[in-house]
C-alpha cells in the first residue's frame, strides 16, 4: 500500500532523527565534548536570523534557516568529513550525492525535490543565501574553537595556511562578519601551540 | 567601554552553545543516549517547516521556526523541566523569568527585546504560530517514544491519562497532526508494561 503524504513526512522526520548521532571535530564552548551535525545546524540557523542584516548582499533569511538546518542531513550515510581532512574529502561529493538519493526520496515528491534542490544550491555556493549560508557554516567552528582556546586546532595541528585556505571563500558571504573573525577568533590563538603557523599574510 | 552591537550578537551565540548541554528525559530513536534541548529544537524547526501544511489556521512559518529554535533558551539557567514532573512545574515560570531577563540583555536592545517577546508569545500560546510551535513540541517527543517502544513512558511510569492531560491542547495547533499522534504513537502503546493505563476514554 503507497504510505500517506503523512507517513512519509513523519519517516523522514523520524530518519533526521541520526543527524544527532554524527559527531564532528569541534568542542562545545564548555571543551565537555565535540558537538553534532543536528547541534551544529540548530547553532547556524539562530546564526542565519541574528546576523543577517551583515550580509554582503540581502539575504532570505528564512530560506537561508531552512538550507542551513538541513545542509549536512546527507552525512546521515555519508558521515562527516573534517574539514582539513584531504583524503576523506575526494570521495565526499560521490558519498553526499547517493546519500540525498535515498534521503530525499522518503519525502513527499514536492517537498524532496524542493528541499534536494536547497541541498544542491547550498553546495554549488552561487547564490547569496547560499554564500553566506556557508559564512556561518565556517565561523560557527572557528568561533567555538577560539572558546576553547583552540583545542581542536591543536588536537589536528591546523596550520594557519589551512585556515586561510579553508576560509578562502568565508568573505563571500559577509566581509563584515569574515574580518570580525579573522581578528578576534583567528589572529589571538596563531600560535606554534595552537594554529601552527606565524604568518597571516600567507 | 560599551560593547558593539556585533560583540553582543556573538556573545549570545557563544552563550547559548550551552543548550547544547541540557538534557531532556527523551530518547534518541536510536535509545542510545537522551536528547538534548538544542537537538530538540532544531528537530521541531525542520517539523514546523514540512508540516506547517496541517496547521489548524495558515500560519507564519518562518516565524514559528524562529519561536522552536529558541523556545528553550531560558533552560540553560532555569533547566528543563520533565513534563510530568508538577512539582519542578510550580516554580518553572519564575525560574525561566529570571532567565530571559539574563539571557536576552546580552543581545542588542532591538533583537533582544523582539526575541524575548517571541518566547512570550510562544509561552502564551494565544497565536496560531504559537500553538503549532507547542503542537511541535509536544508530538516530537510522542514520536520518539513511540520510536523506542515508549522506554521514557516506562521509565517514568507515566500513566495514558497523564499523556492524555498533558497533550489536552495540542490539537490546537493542528487536529489533523493530533489525530494521527494518536493513532500512530499513542494508541499502540497503551499496555501496562508502557503507557500504564488502558482506558483511551479518560
Amino acid at each position: 500500500m503507497e504510505k500517506t503524504r503523512l507517513q512519509k513526512q513523519f519517516e523522514f522526520i523520524k530518519e533526521i532523527d541520526k543527524e544527532k548521532e554524527i559527531g564532528r571535530q569541534t568542542y562545545l564552548s564548555s571543551a565537555s565534548r565535540k558537538e553534532n551535525d543536528a547541534e551544529h545546524a540548530w547553532h547556524l540557523a539562530v546564526m542565519t536570523y541574528l546576523l543577517s542584516e551583515y550580509a554582503n548582499e540581502e539575504i532570505d533569511v528564512a530560506k537561508t534557516m531552512l538550507m542551513v538546518l538541513l545542509h549536512d542531513v546527507v552525512e546521515i550515510d555519508a558521515g562527516d568529513t573534517y574539514a582539513y581532512d584531504e583524503v576523506g574529502k575526494q570521495s565526499q561529493r560521490e558519498r553526499e550525492e547517493k546519500a540525498a538519493d535515498r534521503l530525499y526520496a522518503l519525502l513527499p515528491e514536492d517537498q524532496g525535490n524542493f528541499l534536494r534542490a536547497l541541498w544542491e544550491e547550498f553546495e554549488a555556493r552561487e547564490t547569496k543565501e547560499a554564500k553566506f549560508a556557508r559564512t556561518m557554516d565556517n565561523l560557527q567552528p572557528i568561533m567555538l574553537n577560539a572558546a576553547t582556546n583552540g583545542r581542536a586546532w591543536k588536537e589536528h595541528e591546523v596550520h594557519l595556511s589551512s585556515v586561510l585556505k579553508r576560509n578562502a571563500r568565508t568573505h563571500e558571504g559577509s566581509e563584515v562578519l569574515w574580518q570580525y573573525a579573522k581578528e578576534n577568533y583567528i589572529e589571538p590563538n596563531v600560535d606554534v601551540t595552537i594554529i601552527k603557523d606565524v604568518d597571516l599574510d600567507d
